[in-house]
């Protein structure tokens, strides 16, 4: 079986989680810890980013970009009941990269490290390595930077169903995938963002998110309605 | 025609070049500058990175990530003269991501932004905004990072002609718009490689390559050796 090194609270595990329960592909998961510089996982991954999918010796796919353009290419173009989470013209995918970009670098880099890695990644670390208590003043900033991608979600959904347009995408599973750490630690402001909100019930109630909702870490206890698919 | 805003040392800029170029297809280029924060160009691309490649109002791809794929989609397969820069196998494809990953984001955030925005960017930028003189121990650490980064494509020359594998592809192209911009500013220490400067070379004399070779940034001269295919 398909066995995926993956951290439960790391957006890009959850994304390649996502994608493989959306297509129906069983597998296994192996939670892997990247800072602890395990000699076996650099050996599979060399730039030591989760997810890491191996399937067999010659099937080793590194990073959630290329695992989900593989099953693109694999699964849901060779079956008629998987539809392709990169739908429609050239332009439309152009399009739904465009957004995976954005929310596994720009928001990543200015809001995920920001508050999931203050909250969750440092206390796995210990304080020489850069671990420890939290910075308020870099969650803070984080909490900022929030709010102007709430903003800019909105934005995209004034005249479009999902983010990149009439289909559901990885676009959204990569927005999703990110909100969904942020609403482990209760860092979404929802109820200032409706049709935010609208939107990630939307996606939140895919069976294919059922196993994020799952996920617990121990001593660090989820939202109160984050499994919850009416709050 | 179509328009690509780009920068001419920016490594992603350069990626687009070579992929058009590559596909014989014909563009305009014009120099943006982000930092700059152009409201057209904002309003175009509101992640504000380059390059964006303007068709006409509705085909603006931004970023080179959904431009490569684009013209893999539209050009590579839709004529036989054309070769695909993805080729082979949905886990050759794979491969080539995540190597095209390494390269745009690993090595750009230890390399090319410590060594490239340091010589280059700041000299556009006011000092109050973040630029001026390069600050030397962030180019130290550049380079340092940078004879690790050259140590691994070494590594994947012992047994590969390219680096994603057999096949020239665009993984190729990242790492070669990386390493060029490096090269300009006279920083890649080609004979402690001469693996990689052979590899380098064959990429190095494809016409495809030429456009890059006759940049020149008003009062910063390439390095000697810069456009001479025997250096």
């Amino acid at each position: 079986m398909i066995k995926l090194l993956q951290f439960p609270l790391c957006p890009f595990s959850r994304r390649a989680r996502m994608t493989m329960d959306e297509y129906n592909i069983a597998y296994e998961l192996l939670e892997e810890h990247p800072w602890a510089w395990n000699e076996e996982f650099l050996t599979l991954n060399p730039a030591a980013n989760l997810p890491v999918l191996v399937e067999n010796k010659n099937t080793i796919l590194c990073g959630i970009g290329p695992i989900a353009e593989y099953f693109d290419e694999t699964t849901a173009k060779s079956s008629i009941s998987h539809i392709s989470l990169y739908l429609g013209t050239a332009v439309n995918r152009a399009e739904v990269r465009r957004l995976i970009e954005w929310f596994d670098h720009k928001f990543n880099r200015e809001v995920t490290e920001l508050i999931v890695s203050e909250k969750i990644y440092k206390r796995f670390i210990t304080v020489s390595e850069g671990g420890g208590s939290p910075d308020m003043q870099v969650i803070r900033a984080g909490m900022q930077n929030l709010d102007y991608h709430l903003k800019y979600i909105d934005h995209l959904l004034i005249d479009r169903h999902w983010l990149a347009g009439e289909h559901m995408s990885q676009a959204d599973f990569a927005a999703a995938a990110h909100l969904s750490c942020l609403d482990y630690t209760s860092d979404v402001p929802w109820n200032e963002f409706l049709q935010v909100k609208e939107w990630y019930v939307r996606i939140k109630s895919r069976p294919s998110f059922r196993g994020i909702l799952e996920d617990k870490m121990l001593g660090f206890h989820p939202s109160a309605h984050y499994a919850d698919l009416d709050f």
